[in-house]
């Protein structure tokens, strides 16, 4: 294999794509030594040429035609760093179809077009790469992949989008409202200028569904993944939630219940005293509930040029390392066959069963809290514990409940009966409590 | 490959290795689909062949003679499971030679005999898997060999003896003295009957060799390795620690200087915020400090029968993908070529800079304090603060000192003078700070 060079071409020159031209500049030797042969850059494909990234890069290299990387057979693998669905998809597809390996950060992609993409790679035996896609530099997909290959992975905890984590967390530890924090944060960089991705929990889902996919070995669908976001969130629910001894963080859950699985995103409490509570600022963690291995937990920076430029180029290295070896697609990209995946049905969200956080603005008059009460007792629901503030007779005070454990289809129906009451002002809020994360 | 199976011998039959049997029994349909066909146990070795270890294994496949497996041309894999030097280290070195791949959770051999052990591996061109050395069921080997080898590790905190994290994390929660809650452990089976290699960091020091080894890809030698158990730690000391904000750890330091690294494993105060600070009980963590990638960090339970199994296991899948795909030894044991390792020097303890907590128990009478200080400042060593406590003339009182960083040599010449003080009772607590874990 001497003389032998692994020839990558790079599709996407922005924040990542730049991170990961530095890596393969900056380590080559230690990634020659460790492949067995030189990784070189030999196309970048962008839009736009004229942007001064800060890192240099021979003019002849770069294009604006991403064919002249999927339809040269000196490349060996391509990078796609673009994001989005399309032409990310068209190229992707395309580079496997011409038997190149793949290497991807886009996990909108994969959670949507997972089964045409998967089964083309497998088809085609060439390997796809996708560590970047979920947790930025946490080498994740690896782990469920290969790691925890000998274990039975039960639930998986997810805190995967880092913008989100960073609101939850500064409002949390400066009490400041979430408007006031998402406005500080898109100002640093830390959120998009449009964040309905981070904050409404869909990138999340994304990922969630990618996980699942991993660690449960069944086909995890994307839409069915339940997502709610964390704009209803109000520093008087992170008060009460810390008197309750909680934490709220936007959550990431995948149970595996044998013939169905629940997939789920939204705020969740989660006891404080939890390493999962300790994952502060742009910070992900997932973790992880085996049948035999236990609770097992990966933490590190989600995002961010440098820590997904790692992953990225951890995934060049393996598959170049298997192009010299001559053991390409040695593992399928999910680990298993794709054709061994179980089918299993999503469960609805009705069906999960959990422990609730409500927060009811009520018109303080006697009698209210009664009332409350009979909706949730007739409902099967039963109240843990409940914060009345000061009264002021006239005013409109919360009033909060902890419940124990019950389906969720029956507090949305104590729910509908509660909203109706004349005494309760707007809609209440809902967050699901997380107490046995083991 | 249609009918081939991969033929499994087993030595050491005690709790992992129940563990293992158990594992291979109940998921083998799920590892035949993942490796590409069947995983058979072929042979058991061990010396007691009559306890009975609560699950069925066929009678003709024990036996106490180890050479039925050696010898044995139609056995694959080997798992070493009997721990200790010899004849530990004849059975996987006869394996190796026989050209069987191994897979083996003994960090004791490893960090003491890995030359030869590695060595032989590559010579022979198979693989050896050792997951299950460090940190249980965590998968830290294979994420620093290829999760991470996008970046360059500058410096690893570890967690990594459950048993001394178990005693720290309840003498801390509950107040008690180190003797009454190493008891307590022995008598629930969470200690050894001599506890002395995890108590005393030999255990961690042998795990810590292997991960700088893996991490830096450097010579780290075990009898480099600086330890200091965790006896000397008084309830006053964690009670102290807390009032300065940090909780005590005992933790595998390992840092990357270039021309030298320094691996070290002692009781550490780190700040009670901080993500490791939340590692309680008998779990592990491994916090990693990269390049590029920041901080990232490993958390599960570091021993017990079913977490490790689940490494050995994964182990076992990935040699024996290997072994049907044609590929082993296609990443060396160590991620990179054996004679590719940086020789490097072990930078002696007296040259490492470190943050110092002292408690030095003192005849109470004027001035005490001032020849403390004096003694320190004549060595360049600022303090940073003091805690006295409530003065009864006459009588042995602490005297708590939190100092800036310093280089150990300074700080063990001012203990020497401070020893000899008159008014000095006993020897002085010394204790190491990690402020800056990022």
């Amino acid at each position: 294999m001497a003389g032998r060079e692994i020839k990558v071409g790079l599709i996407g020159f922005g924040t990542i794509g730049t991170g990961v031209i530095k890596i393969l500049h900056r380590h080559a030797a230690a990634i020659r030594e460790r492949v067995g042969c030189a990784v070189r850059l030999a196309r970048v494909v962008d839009l736009d040429l004229t942007t001064d990234r800060g890192i240099r890069v021979e003019r002849r290299l770069l294009t604006t035609d991403a064919r002249l990387v999927l339809d040269d057979p000196a490349i060996d693998i391509v990078i796609e760093l673009i994001g989005g669905y399309e032409p990310a998809r068209r190229f992707v597809l395309g580079a496997l179809a011409a038997g190149k390996s793949v290497v991807t950060a886009n996990k909108a992609l994969l959670a949507v077009h997972g089964a045409e993409i998967f089964a083309e790679a497998e088809r085609r035996k060439v390997d796809l790469g996708f560590e970047a896609s979920v947790g930025g530099g946490i080498p994740i997909i690896r782990t469920l992949k290969e790691g925890l290959a000998g274990d039975r992975t039960r639930a998986i905890y997810g805190i995967v989008n880092g913008t989100s984590n960073y609101i939850l967390s500064t409002m949390t530890e400066e009490g400041r409202p979430f408007a006031e924090v998402l406005q500080q944060a898109q100002r640093d960089g830390l959120a998009e200028a449009d964040p309905t991705y981070d904050v409404e929990g869909i990138d999340a889902a994304h990922k969630l569904a990618l996980l699942a996919t991993l660690a449960f070995g069944v086909h995890a669908r994307f839409p069915d993944v339940y997502t709610e976001g964390i704009r209803q969130i109000d520093p008087s629910d992170i008060a009460f939630a810390r008197a309750f001894g909680y934490t709220i963080k936007l959550l990431a859950i995948a149970k595996d219940h044998g013939r169905s699985i629940e997939t789920r995103v939204h705020p969740t409490m989660i006891p404080r005293s939890h390493v999962l509570a300790g994952v502060r600022g742009a910070y992900n963690a997932i973790y992880v509930q085996g049948e035999a291995l236990g609770s097992s937990m990966y933490f590190g920076l989600g995002a961010g040029m440098m820590p997904t430029a790692t992953a990225v180029v951890a995934d060049v290295m393996e598959i170049a390392r298997a192009i010299v070896r001559r053991s390409s697609a040695r593992v399928p990209p999910l680990g298993r066959a794709w054709s061994a995946l179980r089918r299993v049905s999503a469960r609805p969200m009705g069906e999960i069963t959990s422990e609730y956080y409500l927060r009811i603005m009520v018109l303080d008059r006697p009698g209210v809290l009664a009332r409350l009460a009979g909706i949730l007792g007739r409902k099967r629901i039963s109240i843990a514990s409940v914060i009345q503030q000061e009264r002021r007779q006239g005013t409109t005070v919360p009033v909060v409940i902890r419940t124990h454990a019950a389906p969720e289809r029956h507090l949305r129906r104590a729910l509908q009966e509660i909203t109706r009451l004349p005494a309760v002002k707007g809609k209440p809020v809902l967050l699901r409590i997380e107490d046995h994360l083991g």
